[in-house]
């Protein structure tokens, strides 16, 4: 008696769910301890230790109806100020309260992003491989997810292959950096030329193409890389912003949209965002955390916590003969699989206790995603995992 | 360049606001103090006091990974035992965790129902007066809502005029109890009357015919009235509930859905709510507040500041002459117009500062919205304001 559309989709997640159920028998049968679950994004790196005497400031020197209170649907003005600011001074840009929409975390600011610009059967295209979310919420509002096939040499945006997908049903085009699941942080030039090739589009077209570009894992970022302001390269283009793994808060679902100042019907855009925070049944992002992320906009959780994972396992895989980008960003690995059928090789990682997500699942077949966002102990114990599981494959 | 739908909703979005910014106008002419602003259902009675010591409480006992993680997407499943077995208490019933899906409030809880129940051109049947979201909320999916005229002597469900628009179309009603806009609580009576339409209609159409009861402000009552458990009358139901009025949270967002154990596709629906909570961008109600108000379960605000403003105020229309039912929940009262254009009723009552909401914004032209969950002081000051209203209609 559910709706066709959630037939499947809960059919799919029984999947999800079914491999999350194996992890826990493979943990009763051989000790927690023993089993190395890389399969899930979730932030072990704990939240900035002053957020707790930011909560308590605030409950101390705030009128309570004010702080759980209702406001704007797009969220507290002066917090929205403060947000607008902090991104002006980091990028010199000219954004006021205007430009800023506090959303649900960033899969809330993307489902009002597409609730916003989506008529039935618009396309949106993304990069592969992508975050497997993006197609569920293209199809929330009946619009289809277009995927370009991936270029696995640099994993930058394949731009010859996005030409050949856009067409004038194109609404928007979502982009991920840094990059789950392969760490990539996009490039200048590759956004130059994203940019030229969606402008020229837009011209032969006579459309509007607006450009997404999802940027949870911002602040994730090594060895001093930066990631390029998508709003300086491209007028018609939003930001989805969250706080989930910048502060390690996923559970809290705090996050902003920033819409770019240039961008064609701006007023209307903005317009239809506060109503479509509401009519969606968000109605506000959580009011207490509005004003938390506002008084510690320049706090990041340690990140060199993610880096020594990163290196650790990078190091490892690669020494035993694994092909693997070394991540810039995020805290994801993505190696090729030594063999095409990169399911079967998730089924022989399992034999050592190795759980892992196999590329198919972000477009990707042919590689496999590690989330190093667990304990560098558990890390070390897992290295043994990985080389008889290379040795399985005659690597080297 | 925004979604067709959209722009309708932009453009009445913009009527709401033109309102608001008269209101604006209004107070910077004759000062704050002197409007009397009655068209905000925002709470004004403070959250309990310990929400603070126990905000503190779960900082310092419980890890932040675990306060600000991420959890299934149908909430921390000690929180959802802890309420299933309040409820339990409450009721004599017999639910657990699996009964209780965790939302970002009742207009969250409402939106995954819907997204879990409704195909395409689907009815969802509702009573007028209702509160207005309920359209946006099922043509999110698009289906269409359809408005069953009230019974305007009593503003219990009127189930003759329901039994008329039941087709094999119809997939759910929603109820409001105690209602927004009448603060009418539906009965005992009523309720089984109710069941007993719908149980015939079933078994006349072989349809299953959901019934979501949307009870935000459940525990807003008046004159020790009970509001009877829908659980226990109909089968196929559902209770959206928030802790935005019983413990004035609104702006964060914290609510749930309770699924009735005997409800037909039980298993399909659970799962459905859970990945309907995490496609639509909700991902899981916000993690501390979900720990939050498991610690405070039958923590209240103080309903007695709303009956003084309920008893200050009816007394005072009936006075004067006004036709009024004396509500026994919420903090509306919902008058009836001396005439039947309500809207210019409104503009009328603007001419003393007062700002109301007309009848026909909830489907029922002919009476008038008063929120009185504003200070006494303020509700006191309008008296007289109301009186010459009344004389301007020669009332009494």
């Amino acid at each position: 008696m559910i709706s066709n559309k959630m037939k499947k989709l809960t059919a799919n997640n029984s999947t999800i769910r079914a491999m999350f159920e194996e992890g826990k028998k493979l943990a009763k049968i051989y000790g927690e301890e023993n089993v190395f679950d890389y399969s899930i994004g979730n932030p072990n790196v704990e939240p900035p230790e002053n957020i707790k005497s930011i909560i308590n400031e605030i409950l101390n020197e705030e009128s309570p109806n004010l702080v759980h209170g209702y406001m704007n649907n797009s969220g507290y003005e002066d917090v929205r100020t403060s947000i607008s600011d902090f991104i002006n001074k980091k990028h010199s840009l000219n954004l006021n309260k205007d430009n800023i929409v506090m959303t649900c975390g960033a899969a809330g600011g993307l489902n009002i992003l597409l609730k916003t610009l989506l008529n039935p059967e618009d396309e949106v295209i993304t990069f592969a491989p992508f975050f497997g979310e993006y197609k569920n919420y293209v199809e929330n509002f009946d619009g289809k997810l277009v995927v370009v096939e991936p270029d696995t040499t640099t994993f930058e945006p394949n731009l010859d292959a996005l030409k050949e997908k856009i067409t004038n049903k194109t609404k928007a085009l979502i982009i991920n950096t840094p990059n789950n699941p392969t760490g990539v942080i996009y490039s200048d030039k590759a956004l130059k030329d994203l940019a030229t090739v969606l402008n020229e589009k837009q011209q032969e077209l006579g459309t509007t193409i607006y450009l997404i570009s999802d940027e949870p894992y911002r602040e994730i970022v090594y060895d001093n890389a930066e990631v390029p302001c998508i709003l300086k390269y491209y007028k018609n283009s939003f930001i989805g912003y969250s706080y989930s793994k910048s502060l390690s808060l996923p559970g809290e679902r705090i996050g902003y949209v920033v819409i770019n100042n240039e961008m064609d019907d701006f007023e209307d855009v903005i317009s239809s965002l506060n109503v479509a925070n509401r009519i969606l049944g968000f109605v506000n992002a959580p009011s207490l955390f509005q004003r938390v992320i506002a008084k510690c906009l320049d706090a990041e959780v340690d990140v060199n916590i993610y880096k020594r994972n990163r290196d650790l396992l990078y190091n490892h895989l690669t020494k035993i003969g694994f092909d693997c980008i070394k991540p810039q960003g995020a805290f994801y690995l993505f190696p090729k699989t030594p063999i095409a059928d990169d399911k079967k090789f998730c089924e022989d990682a399992k034999k050592f206790n190795l759980l892992l997500v196999p590329g198919s699942a972000f477009g990707c077949p042919g590689f496999v995603r590690l989330s190093y966002c667990i304990s560098y102990e558990k890390i070390e114990k897992s290295l043994s995992a990985f080389t008889k599981l290379a040795e399985l494959y005659n690597l080297k």
